[in-house]
């Protein structure tokens, strides 16, 4: 078969990679209809994380199960099922408190901008949906193995409930998700920071009741305006940045929540200056597995549709255009289609 | 009257101070029959904190109310009330979201190792005790005032539920305390990281189940040792510095909680190794408002008995004596009575 293959800054191939195979009793093997690229690729495509060695790239996935090893136990051949970025055993202490993403068994999984992979600890990973979807659904499972599950668990992580107030740094796909998630826990107000008029938009259908289009301390000024100088109960940091984490911190008031899931790049933090700002922080690398069940459930009742992230969809083929496109800001998430070769 | 004023480093004094008196119409003033030094008074007594003037000491407090300013509409004179470090109205966002010590009013008191103390924001700040507290149990309310209500703050902040795992680091009287709030909110198991001996005792008599004596990291792996490997699900940062705050969230296990309520000191934080821990941190000057009510009726039915940490009582007179014990570590808390000049 054919995959994305990154050799170094700016350097995507699409080139003969391997047929996955079972290397252990719990593997499974599935097949992709449908594959994307994530924003977090873009830090070792843009150069800013290092790249080793050649790496097969890519790590959302759901397909349908084709072959899996004799120590699975609960799924089977033609399941369509939907994991995510670490496999995760899904059963020692860290998994059972929920976060499976420091699952003392966890493996990251990569190659997915592919049309099959393997997936360790099948068991624990990877979740059956009650029926195959509809083609239409795909893009909408495809967002739930990460971007989706990383918005929810963002607004999990700020304590994001009925009523709150609540404050989105980072018009990514994961902001944006971050948005529908805080309005499908019942936020009353939703103010995504969002310089980008078509991001803006998608932001005020998924909920968004204001825009603010000002950055760092600036913003801060605008969401402490909008908030009658109190600050919001409630902030989903979608970037990682240093600037981005302090506009996070500085529009939460006291006792409020950051829920940060931008992988920190170069983030530092003071001890005294969060000790007085009184503000709660969680994040981390978002345990989507704990999350799958619930998303799936409201993609298929329809109540949630996070597939609208994708806004272009092209050929696996030209996943370099993809990544350029994201890496550009043309696009906000690339939609990948395998060929089947 | 006659109050302790630190003039600089390891310099404090027992001198004549002016009386307090009614300055504006939301102030009371209260006769005060015990008060203390704090843990973190030695921050400036040590020269760690810098001490720009001569700066009345002491801002922990409680005792009868003697006289009110006419905008004060809840108390009288006679009642026996306890206020905390921060004065707070009680009434605006930050106060209603109960993080009085952000409140949009808050002030610092000051000056109460004197016999009597003005209290801002009277209403806002003071909680009347249903009736007057024995003699034996002035103690435990003044501990409320600081060193309890800090203790509770860090169990809550931390996240301590019925069944949970705790760590305390740091043993002082904020750290013991810690320990006594993690026991009442009904925590399985308590491991208190001491060092001393008379301290140990005290831990072991508010609930700690274990003792470590090691630090920094070997005090982690100590840790991890009696968890399994796993982390405790909270843990209480009492000390302020950054091997104290390090060996709290090393110590913590994916998803658990830090309660940190030591004043950072240089405390600096690497925000992807936060991120990769998974850990929950929220910390600050304890809310102590929030939680007077509630304490003050598990002293009153003898649930709690905070006031053990006192350990050593002298005349207000000999405060500088009391200052010395703590700074060499003789002494966990010092228990002051004015002579009533």
């Amino acid at each position: 078969m054919h995959g994305a293959v990154l050799y170094g800054a700016r350097d995507i191939r699409f080139e003969e990679q391997p047929e996955p195979a079972i290397l252990a009793p719990t593997d499974a093997i599935i097949r992709l209809p449908l594959t994307c690229i994530c924003g977090s690729d873009l830090w070792p495509y843009r150069g800013i994380a290092p790249v080793p060695a050649p790496t097969p790239m890519g790590h959302e996935y759901c397909g349908y199960v084709e072959d899996v090893g004799r120590g699975v136990a609960s799924l089977k051949p033609g399941q369509f099922v939907i994991g995510s970025f670490f496999a995760s055993d899904n059963t020692c202490p860290h998994c059972r408190h929920g976060f499976q993403t420091s699952c003392e068994h966890k493996t990251a999984v990569s190659g997915a901008q592919a049309p099959r992979l393997r997936v360790p600890l099948a068991d624990g990973t990877l979740v059956a949906t009650p029926d195959a979807p509809d083609a239409d659904h795909i893009p909408s499972m495809l967002a739930l193995s990460d971007v989706m599950g990383t918005g929810w668990f963002a607004a999990d992580a700020a304590n994001v409930k009925a009523g709150s107030t609540v404050v989105v740094v980072g018009d990514g796909a994961v902001g944006l998700l971050g948005v529908l998630s805080a309005k499908q826990k019942g936020a009353e107000r939703i103010i995504a920071m969002s310089r980008h008029e078509p991001r803006q938009t998608l932001a005020r259908e998924f909920g968004a009741t204001d825009i603010v289009t000002e950055r760092g301390d600036e913003g801060v000024e605008r969401v402490q305006e909008l908030t009658n100088g109190v600050g919001a109960d409630s902030v989903l940091e979608c970037v990682g940045t240093q600037e981005a984490m302090m506009q996070a911190i500085k529009s939460t008031r006291p006792g409020g929540s950051v829920g940060y899931v931008g992988v920190p790049h170069g983030v530092t933090l003071d001890g005294a200056d969060l000790f007085f700002r009184h503000v709660r922080l969680l994040g981390g690398p978002a345990p989507v597995r704990r999350y799958l069940p619930q998303l799936i459930d409201l993609v298929f009742s329809g109540k949630i549709n996070p597939g609208k992230v994708f806004d272009l969809v092209l050929p696996l083929e030209n996943v370099a255009d993809g990544y350029r496109a994201m890496d550009e800001r043309r696009a906000i998430k690339t939609l990948l289609r395998p060929s089947g070769d």
